[in-house]
């Protein structure tokens, strides 16, 4: 009778087979189970033979093979596949079992789940992967959080195979209880979002607007990899603009309509749930499902034909200009994500940590930047910080950007160039710096058809007013 | 024994109260419920008495004070209350009977409930209601959907206490199937919102940019009244500009925080759902929760002050572009209101008439204007119209109000104003007539890291391409 394996993994899709690869290099013994029998046998004879993986060909072999207390980890498709195999691994496991979701599941189905398992005696863990397959496999950030029972249980192998920081800590850290983890997985989705619109609004201003070559974007593309806007997406695209092949780049053989898998779209939903006003994750998930209209967009572009002003300036102001609206508006998204994260720990009584949050995002994820060691330092010098805008160093840094900011919102309004997410921020930054907005007018607009009260400026909050606005009334 | 009545109403808030007295104005009689009973005793010896409205102290009385079969209206708060009150009148109900839902249901509430009540034998009919207290007296706005089989016995009720167009047809038009009609409504709501927005955006340029004094905006919006912005909410608009008392303005003392009730946020994410990008209600939302943070936001004037460069143009110039870009923004919003409507008619299989849902709206409701007259024109030119801005009559007027557009846009980006819905509607409009978006950088994005592929430009929809960009993979 062989040795009880240190963990269990279900689900041997490319995610799951390089995490077990991950985490057996770190010394740890797994077995591992999925649903097809062949794929299983694939991957023990293959990838991972001659290393401590074996494999189990159903759940009560899986559940036998372990030791106790169990770990086992469900690398499947986020949705019903998660809850089934909960509801048949129950009467398996024994009290203080972990079952470990890694996928990339909704918070409220985690909360939910937490619930559940935690319910039937056994800890529940919900941890979000970023980083894709490579991250997976070299080391992937991990934001874990439920049954606080099992923390210092699961740190220890989570710890081990995760990214690191630029200066070797571990890029996970725990975050709460229930769906915590999940929640700000969630987060840092929406924000990738938010970035990489962010940089196709700079890219299609540059190619459009400025005639600029796939050479020249490129090089502009690895001067700001070498600044403040150093970061793994920038990065990329210095790469995918410098790409050829025959001589050609491929972009010119994409065609411009943007997938997406919706969980932008949680973000913005979850926003929408907490009042919380996320408006540059909005624009970007719109600006998806907008590019997804490309047979409309053809006929539109035959009907509204615009012949913009040709590009006369200093292009290299311009493409300075670009760089702090790029910047300006990053921050603002960051800024707004935190918002929202702020507003749900409350709502969810999570208690997050806002400086870790950043630390998890520093390394093996597809928004790692330098920018992201700036937040963490703001947080770290604050851990109440309201709101990052309120922070001396990008208060410093927004009053600096604000000129080209503004200058680039207003040449792409003049050239008929959408740049929903750089001018969105700036309208937000303008609206959240205000002391005064017209919402008196909309208040009494409300009043007047619909008598539903106004506060006044010079009495209590919660009292409510009503002012008699039509003759007929008096 | 006195005689059955034509019709049973649940719930007497000011809504039920308002349109029971309707109802008993066009010849119908009716037996009134309330869950407190002194509610009721209060209405049918006070506003009802001498009318032809009873009153029942049970559900049971109720149902049997009612000619057969009966139809029974809920005007009760939505959620849990319509569940509850279904579940009592079922067992008291025959087949044939009608149940209504005239509250501010959850479209996909009432399509649940649609369901279960037809599964019991009896109808089910979900009505908007809009135009508030006021119109649920004098006539509303009515958007009835539901179970088709009842629709020939409910619609000459409706008929009669609806509003009437400015020619004198009925505001009410049979939606479609289930929730047709609550989905309608909440469009409808949606829009409202982005209206609002609208004017509040214009209301702060002249305000606060063009330094003009409450009489001076009272006259414009007079002005703008006559003409093809002639609507209800321009001109409360201008009522509330010109309302003094003790000769200063209310405005000054209304604080800046804008309630909600959260249907506009249903209508975000029912576009967040159906991935169509409704840009400018979505920042109509959080524009609401942005103004609702009142306290951040003076911490945050104090630390971003900014001087703008004062207004040296010419004033009456700069009106009629602020009136330009306010009508392109409000055409924009209905256009992405009628696409969310065209996909979400094919989603629940509803079948749609655009042309009569501008006519239920032209009259009763709060967005009710001489636009939606033209909207309606252009769907009775060509029902298949695939968006409002492909119609003739729309494209001569955006084309026109461009230039103006793009300059208050840009005004208000120099003066440092928030005008999320001018810029946004601006930035969406100027995608949406983009044969070329960026997307294709956001694709190649994607497959790098993600290795999710890519559609070609050269090749069919629906084949997926894959670029080898790092040399590792090479």
């Amino acid at each position: 009778m062989p040795e009880k394996s240190d963990l269990g993994l279900i689900g041997l899709a490319v995610m799951g087979e390089n995490l077990a690869l991950n985490i057996e290099s770190k010394g740890y013994s797994l077995t591992v189970y999925n649903r097809s029998s062949e794929k299983t046998e694939r991957f023990v004879s293959g990838r991972a033979a001659g290393k401590r993986i074996r494999a189990a060909y159903s759940l009560k072999e899986l559940c036998g093979c372990l030791s106790s207390p169990r770990t086992i980890m469900l690398m499947v498709k986020a949705g019903s596949p998660v809850d089934e195999l909960i509801n048949e691994l129950l009467p398996l496991l024994d009290p203080g079992d972990i079952i470990i979701d890694g996928g990339n599941s909704h918070f409220s189905d985690t909360i939910r789940r937490a619930g559940q398992v935690e319910k039937a005696g056994m800890y529940y863990i919900g941890v979000g992967v970023s980083g894709g397959e490579e991250g997976a496999l070299k080391g992937p950030s991990l934001m874990p959080g439920g049954s606080a029972a099992a923390r210092g249980r699961v740190m220890p192998l989570f710890e081990a195979i995760c990214a690191k920081t630029p200066s070797g800590e571990p890029c996970c850290a725990w975050v709460g209880d229930n769906g915590a983890g999940h929640f700000v997985k969630m987060v840092h989705n929406g924000i990738e979002y938010g970035d990489m619109q962010l940089i196709c609004e700079a890219y299609q201003l540059m190619k459009q607007h400025l005639s600029m070559s796939y050479a020249e974007m490129h090089d502009v593309f690895a001067r700001w990899n070498r600044g403040r806007l150093k970061s793994y997406l920038i990065e990329i695209t210095r790469d995918i603009l410098g790409h050829e092949e025959d001589g050609e780049s491929v972009l010119d053989r994409i065609l411009d309509t943007a997938g997406q898998k919706g969980t932008g779209k949680w973000t913005a939903e979850t926003a929408l749930d907490e009042g919380v006003p996320l408006t540059l994750i909005g624009e970007a998930v719109f600006a998806r499902c907008l590019s997804a209209m490309k047979e409309e967009r053809v006929v539109a572009s035959g009907r509204y034909r615009f012949e913009a002003p040709s590009f006369t300036g200093d292009r290299d102001a311009a493409i300075n200009d670009i760089e702090c609206a790029l910047y300006a508006s990053k921050i603002i998204s960051y800024a707004q994500g935190y918002m929202l994260m702020r507003s749900s720990s409350k709502t969810f009584g999570w208690d997050l940590d806002y400086a870790s949050t950043a630390m998890m995002w520093q390394g093996g994820c597809i928004i790692r930047s330098a920018f992201l060691g700036e937040i963490r330092s703001a947080f770290e010098r604050d851990p109440d910080l309201q709101n990052l805008l309120l922070d001396d160093h990008f208060a410093d840094e927004i009053r600096s950007l604000i000129p080209g900011w503004r200058r680039t919102v207003a040449m792409a309004v003049s050239a008929g160039i959408p740049a929903p997410a750089f001018s969105g921020a700036l309208s937000w930054f303008d609206g959240w710096r205000s002391e005064r907005l017209p919402a008196d007018l909309l208040q009494a607009q409300r009043d007047y058809f619909g008598a539903h009260g106004y506060e006044r400026v010079d009495r209590p909050r919660g009292e409510l007013y009503h002012t008699k606005w039509r003759h007929e009334d008096e």
